[in-house]
């Protein structure tokens, strides 16, 4: 129990009941359990090109026939990916940053996955890259960073739209958000 | 507490705080709080141009000198008039629709006040309307029915930005905002 708790989202009350559920179920699913918990550990590393999680370096995304090599989706972590990999829309390729600027809490250019990004777009072939940070001060604050630094390389840098959630009532939109959304209304 | 209880979100335990609450207080309270509900009925009207709640007709928005006159905001509810107007940054003026067309709940473009629109619209001088409606389905749906009637008059109409909202994490965004964010990307 006292392991279990070291989990994320996991309590007191939550590691007794994982812990009784353990025992009562049989061996095997234990083994099981251990096994893909070693696993991830042994066979799950970062892709040497663009920082995602993968078994295989470089990873599927770096790799695949069909993904668009032209783009750059640069995201803050490995579950980013996951969102904009949902969309199912997007086809081109990605790259963590592994965390955002915060001087506050001394995570600098140098802390990031910055420079691999730099020799990415340096290297040829790239014609935008999309700066998918979280819309919040740090992740804003670090696509304005990257622009800046993508810049000089000829690249089209550009920055995902800040709005009104999808299937949300207006009545509940925050100030800052509205604004937003006004400032990049289209034409329809 | 019978009455009380059938205002929005006063409950039957609230309506008896309030009911105990007003008994223990002075009777000029009481009055106040009687003579403001009456006012809301008698001074409280709708604007004849834009359907805002007003308490002068025409409102304050419709009649203001440093109100731009050439940009319409169409919104569904008097309520989000002031979502936009807390933004500080529209100066323009409004139109509340009094809905959003729904064919299930049997609302079409007649119990909608989109006539008054176009005939604003129609009297020249209008040079955008912002279709500022909820995005949900009734409301992307009205703001498309509205901009293909607008077009023939020549007026530029807008959509409002749907996307990621400001200071949330990207881990958070559902498929469909996040494919709008993608889609509504903009260069920096």
């Amino acid at each position: 129990m006292e392991q279990l708790q070291k989990l994320p989202g996991i309590g007191a009350k939550g590691a007794q009941r994982i812990a009784f559920h353990v025992l009562k179920n049989p061996r095997d699913d234990a083994e099981q359990l251990c096994g893909a918990i070693r696993d991830v550990k042994e066979r799950v590393t970062y892709c040497s090109t663009c920082n995602n999680i993968t078994d295989a370096d470089p990873c599927v995304f770096c790799t695949g026939p069909t993904r668009d090599q032209r783009v750059i989706c640069v995201v803050e972590e490995p579950q980013n990916v996951m969102v904009v990999e949902k969309t199912r829309e997007y086809r081109g390729l990605y790259h963590v940053l592994m965390g955002t600027l915060s001087p506050l809490q001394g995570v600098g250019p140098d802390d990031l996955k910055v420079r691999g990004l730099l020799e990415r777009v340096g290297a040829g072939g790239v014609d935008e890259v999309i700066l998918a940070t979280s819309p919040t001060v740090e992740g804003e604050a670090t696509a304005l960073y990257l622009a800046r630094l993508l810049r000089p390389l000829g690249v089209r840098a550009s920055r995902i739209a800040m709005g009104v959630p999808v299937g949300s009532d207006l009545e509940y939109a925050d100030e800052v958000t509205m604004t937003r959304a006004m400032e990049g209304r289209r034409d329809i």
